[in-house]
């Protein structure tokens, strides 16, 4: 077994994709395997019994919004009676930040790999605060559910095919020589993706109005690029995945109770341990004791070589995470260590250009006990409440043990 | 003379500008002293003999866009004979680009200076290439220019109404964070003006293809924000002018043939010194022969705080005007020692959030030797070609010297 070569094939396959949005859908439609019975999340498999206040929250808001609970006691009573299933959104090639919780009359991102040819999907971001997928799910929230889902998607839809599609590498390449890091920080590329696809909301709209309000959405939200960057990241990482022998990362994701992750070479299983909580800011009123545990399908990027790995690129970031525009630099230098190669098309600049430290091997992280580096929102613990802060978290070191383990168990060494 | 408290308000007026972009007019009608037998240039007076090539090309090519001229011969008489009158933009709280040539029927961007009440202008950016402040004028060039002026200014302008004007002060702090120095690097602004902006010109334009258009022109321009950018600049720089005893440089700019300085304490004389040649990357068969001198006001940026100074903030400009990021970092570094404050509001995250160094004072030019870090674009020196590089370049030191002793002669010490 030449797990070199192996994880050359895995990161290489990762690098050369080129994930273009090419639109949206809505989600029965287009996603394979999705059902009116079900709901997609964030993370490894969960049941109502482990879930967290957050996972719990969005679900109910999810069927809320399909109209087939009223309240949380009804979407309980749904979700155990298995009338109503769970399954991650990495079963079905998607991904959702934080509960991720996906319904099946939600629209969704599509992404198709121009060169392996596989589709990805991800949710509509709906802004900052009290939203479905930091657990919140009251009047308001279904009110905006609603506008971005009903008004606004089906006109982005539109725009999105008239602009041909967005190159996501280029635009994720350029945005990181513009002080995002791709995960907690989305602002350049947000202005970038409203700018490139306004001209065609302007024409895709059926007024003027209408139009304003679309632009002005996603304009003045700074993570509105975070969902189709998950949904490319996630089209670039499923490729390394299945490569016999290979040691890499393919998916990192965290239901709020268990953080879990899939090997190249080691088939469909999830190894998951128990999520830490984030360190970071907290929202005046808040603090560590209020916080659920980490969550969310977003560790998507940092798999793929950006976030956390691409801190260095963002020294702003500190603003929003704490620390020292020092330790942004320190952050990419130290996922070196635990990364197969450099990435190609995502560069650094205050590193020389290097590229970002690319594709997790899972040897190196038990070798070294150095865990990959996450930027993360931090949601409250309780269901209904929403963001209460952003900061880092490392995932649990005995999943990669866990991990290895198997490696060795299956390959015979490692 | 309490030199260092001159300086002191000096700077502290700039600081506290707080320059919006409130709309635009046509030149002749919204800019004082403006009149049908002028044209405005950058940098310090000229005239037709010693102008520069690209200054002679867009001098006869605002003729032509005007209906006064058909060809160069025809645009020097008129020149010459006193029939056109030339005046430096900065005789008429003006800024323009590379020639800066701004003729009466041309549309200009306006800027007030909410703390101060001062409003500045400056003309429209045509992009890249073969372009009017480059001194190109052939006929695509001309009906480039009409179509910018004639059909989208309108629009904009009702637009940038709507939108209840941009805080450009706010706008160029955030785009520092952004990968961007505010002068030769504009490419985050620009997709923030674009996007801040698409919402109000889909309601503006009268249909949705045109709405298009004029987004997509100026998403696709990585220099739309410039010329807004440089009047907010001219807005704060013109407040700290005329502060008696104050040694702040409160203007800087350069026709092509000479560069201009003028020094907040010693009025409205004009340092003139001989230009010099930049330095840095030129586009594929060009090289530093071809090279036109120095040229316009864009310099007005490093007056304020930003662009050369502001290096650190953009370490990816060094794949346009040469060098490595660390240079980047140095030059900022470099530019303390010649300012006299680091600013409030413009800081770099490299530099652990340290405020830009803002101020030039011309002692300390003097007594260090250092002058002063400019990013420029580079024009060919023929007339009618455009642009055929970018790079960096500095101010004559005998303008310092000049102006050290002039301020000696004026308070008797210095």
């Amino acid at each position: 077994m030449d797990i070199e070569k192996a994880n050359d094939t895995a990161i290489e396959r990762m690098m050369e994709s080129r994930p273009m949005l090419i639109g949206m859908g809505v989600a029965r439609d287009v996603i394979p395997g999705m059902s009116d019975d079900l709901l997609m999340h964030a993370g490894p498999p969960i049941t109502w019994a482990r879930a967290s206040g957050p996972m719990r929250g969005a679900i109910t808001g999810a069927l809320i919004y399909e109209g087939k609970a009223k309240d949380m006691a009804e979407a309980q009573a749904l979700v155990e009676s298995g009338k109503i299933k769970l399954e991650p959104c990495h079963h079905h090639h998607a991904v959702g930040p934080m509960a991720g919780v996906t319904s099946p009359s939600m629209w969704v991102y599509i992404v198709e790999n121009k060169t392996h040819g596989n589709r990805t999907f991800s949710n509509v971001n709906e802004g900052y605060g009290k939203v479905l997928r930091y657990g919140a799910y009251s009047e308001d929230v279904q009110e905006r559910l609603h506008w971005l889902n009903d008004t606004m998607a089906p006109v982005l839809a539109k725009a999105i095919e008239l602009s041909g599609g967005l190159d996501m590498r280029a635009l994720i390449a350029e945005a990181l020589h513009m002080g995002d890091e791709g995960h907690n920080r989305n602002k350049a590329g947000s202005f970038m993706y409203t700018a490139k696809l306004a001209p065609y909301v302007a024409q895709a709209a059926p007024n003027s109005e209408l139009a304003a309000q679309i632009i002005k959405s996603l304009g003045d939200n700074a993570l509105s690029v975070l969902n189709p960057v998950m949904a490319a990241c996630k089209a670039m990482a499923e490729t390394a995945h299945d490569i016999e022998g290979s040691t890499i990362v393919s998916v990192m994701a965290r239901n709020g109770t268990d953080f879990g992750m899939r090997v190249s070479g080691l088939g469909d299983r999830w190894f998951t341990a128990p999520v830490a909580t984030p360190q970071g800011l907290y929202f005046p009123g808040f603090s560590e004791a209020d916080a659920s545990g980490d969550i969310g399908d977003s560790t998507i990027t940092e798999t793929a070589g950006i976030g956390g790995f691409a801190m260095a690129t963002a020294p702003a970031i500190v603003t929003f995470v704490s620390g020292k525009p020092k330790d942004a630099i320190n952050a990419t230098l130290e996922m070196y260590e635990i990364t197969h190669g450099e990435h190609k098309y995502f560069t650094v600049p205050p590193l020389d250009f290097r590229g970002t430290p690319t594709g997790i091997d899972i040897r190196k992280v038990v070798e070294t006990g150095i865990t990959p580096r996450v930027n993360t929102g931090i949601a409250h613990k309780d269901a209904g409440v929403g963001q209460i802060g952003a900061g880092l978290v490392r995932p649990p070191f005995e999943m990669f043990q866990e991990a290895f383990m198997a490696y060795a168990e299956k390959y015979g060494f490692a």
